[in-house]
């Protein structure tokens, strides 16, 4: 299927349209025409090769909604016509123990990535979201529940199930007192989400600034780490942090919040982060986490639960022309909190 | 009670004779003559002051051994001439909610230490175990299960619980990949105790040279660190691992070795680690964590699998005298595998 996108052909270079095939259908696979890609601070990173890992062109984007145009002789859960999702991965090995318990993003011989990945078959490169139709085995294909605003659930195949996971990792529920470090686009999904389990949500945040968005989104409370003397009234208050600061930062503070037992899981953070002393760990036993997206069905369920909840990210759409501008804003931290592409403002090209 | 022990005066003065009172007996209070006494890390770290939190004169020792020669008016579970034992702690508040579920290590108030603590009624110093007598209240009391080796118990009333208990708190039973870091007194316990316990349990080690003592202790196998082909090869392969290096170290070639989901527990530094890369948490959602001893009942419990299964210390038995000439060796990692004082050595005081 020919089709375009927008792809950096270099990491110095900005994103353009680039058309390109997507493969023909094989039995399995679900097609699709993209209507909405969200986009993603890792989109940003992959483009511009900050990991050290991009295979160019790359086209990025992994919060992908759409609708179904064909789908393969075999396929059997999904129709033409249905509202579908794709997120962070198209492949897996299938046959290996995190597999076969549904936890694909841990495959032992590693996901195949819906973009800068290989394709498991033709070991030819895999092309994100920024374009306007996909092709995707039905294993890896997400159903949009009725009631979902499609327009704006793109989010939630990165940054809603990068947080949904740990809360359900840590059997968060009500009751449960977790902190959110970090109001973007991770953070303030994991505000939504967590309040909508029920817990008593806090947001930590440097200045004030943020206290009326972070109530707006759900949360409790907000609580100023500048402010020493808050910060050491909220010591040992909190069972689970939910750390989103996509930046080198010093864990140590926040570790003084956690309770006995407690765990701050790093979503955010791809790299080092500072020393640290281990009397936190040792005297409180508590433990330091980080966490992927989740597997499939677990996906699946993050989706279930948004659409009987009606939790949804706070979007800013864009037309694909403007995926340049929208990258330089969120290296300012210039989004409330997630740009969507509109893929209608993305031409289809003619077939060749 | 009027008594004598081993004091260090400042942080820079040997260990010497000491003679002091311990308190007269109060109605909950065990008092008993100290048999042995083993020789800890921390002893050396207080005496020194190298935490900066040393109160002078200081009398060391937290794994004390002894038999019951007095008890107050209301002690209902002891009489005298039983065998018993004092770890780390001889009274917490026994109100909160961590002294309630018996995880009186982990104190909302903090638990007193059995030396450079301060009593909670009379708030003057507690002196530790290099002495000839003590005074505890019964709660905080130990029973020697009979068959239990008293001249070898001792280090189990801390290097014994403090590697008991990760073990406990991450399910460690058969089947469970269990790895060791550091073959000191904390280290052969942990190996003792997961082997004793049906995990596979493996020493990493520099060298090969620990290959026979990793075997004799107890471990399936020795995995040596500094060859690359072999630290590939066990990649992903533990559930968890002990670490008892006692000194700043880097924790990342360890990470690799675990599994998903898998947790190094930090047990012997007290201090900073180094600055650590995020992704081996991320992507394999493994967690980093501290423990500290166990609570009095499973510090009972520890005591009563040890004695079923017939675990013991390796121990080298010094006189009192000696202790000075102790922490030097110790320093150097020259015990296999932990000083153990036979009280007898020490002459008590007469009456003044």
């Amino acid at each position: 299927m020919y089709t375009i996108g927008y792809a950096a052909q270099r990491p110095d270079a900005p994103l353009a349209p680039f058309p390109f095939e997507r493969r023909e259908l094989r039995s399995n696979d679900v097609a699709m025409e993209i209507l909405y890609c969200g986009v993603c601070h890792s989109d940003l990173h992959q483009a511009r090769d900050d990991w050290g890992i991009s295979r160019y062109p790359i086209v990025p984007g992994h919060e992908i909604v759409g609708r179904v145009t064909a789908i393969g002789s075999q396929v059997k859960r999904y129709k033409v016509g249905d509202a579908v999702a794709v997120g962070c991965m198209v492949d897996s090995c299938q046959q290996c123990d995190q597999c076969r318990k549904g936890e694909e993003q841990l495959c032992r011989e590693t996901n195949t990535q819906t973009y800068n990945g290989l394709d498991r078959i033709t070991k030819t490169p895999t092309y994100g979201g920024y374009s306007k139709h996909l092709v995707v085995r039905e294993e890896f294909v997400l159903r949009v529940p009725d009631g979902l605003d499609l327009a704006k659930a793109a989010p939630l195949l990165c940054a809603g199930i990068t947080t949904y996971s740990p809360l359900r990792t840590w059997n968060v529920g009500p009751g449960s007192r977790v902190a959110v470090l970090g109001l973007g686009g991770l953070g303030h999904m994991a505000v939504k989400l967590a309040a909508g389990m029920g817990a008593d949500v806090t947001v930590v945040s440097r200045s004030a600034d943020k206290l009326a968005d972070a109530l707006a989104l759900g949360a409790d409370k907000l609580l100023v780490s500048a402010d020493a003397k808050a910060m050491a009234s909220a010591r040992s208050s909190f069972d689970l942090i939910i750390d989103t600061i996509p930046v080198r930062h010093d864990v140590s503070p926040y570790m003084a919040l956690l309770d006995i037992d407690a765990t701050p899981v790093i979503v955010g953070q791809v790299g080092p982060i500072d020393e640290q002393q281990t009397v936190p760990l040792i005297l409180g036993r508590r433990r330091l986490a980080g966490s992927p997206i989740g597997g499939i069905a677990q996906t699946q369920e993050m989706l279930d639960f948004c659409a009987k909840k009606n939790i949804l990210p706070d979007c800013e759409m864009i037309r694909m022309e403007q995926i340049n501008e929208a990258f330089e804003r969120m290296e300012r931290s210039d989004v409330r909190y997630r740009f969507v592409i509109d893929m209608a403002s993305l031409q289809a090209p003619a077939k060749v």
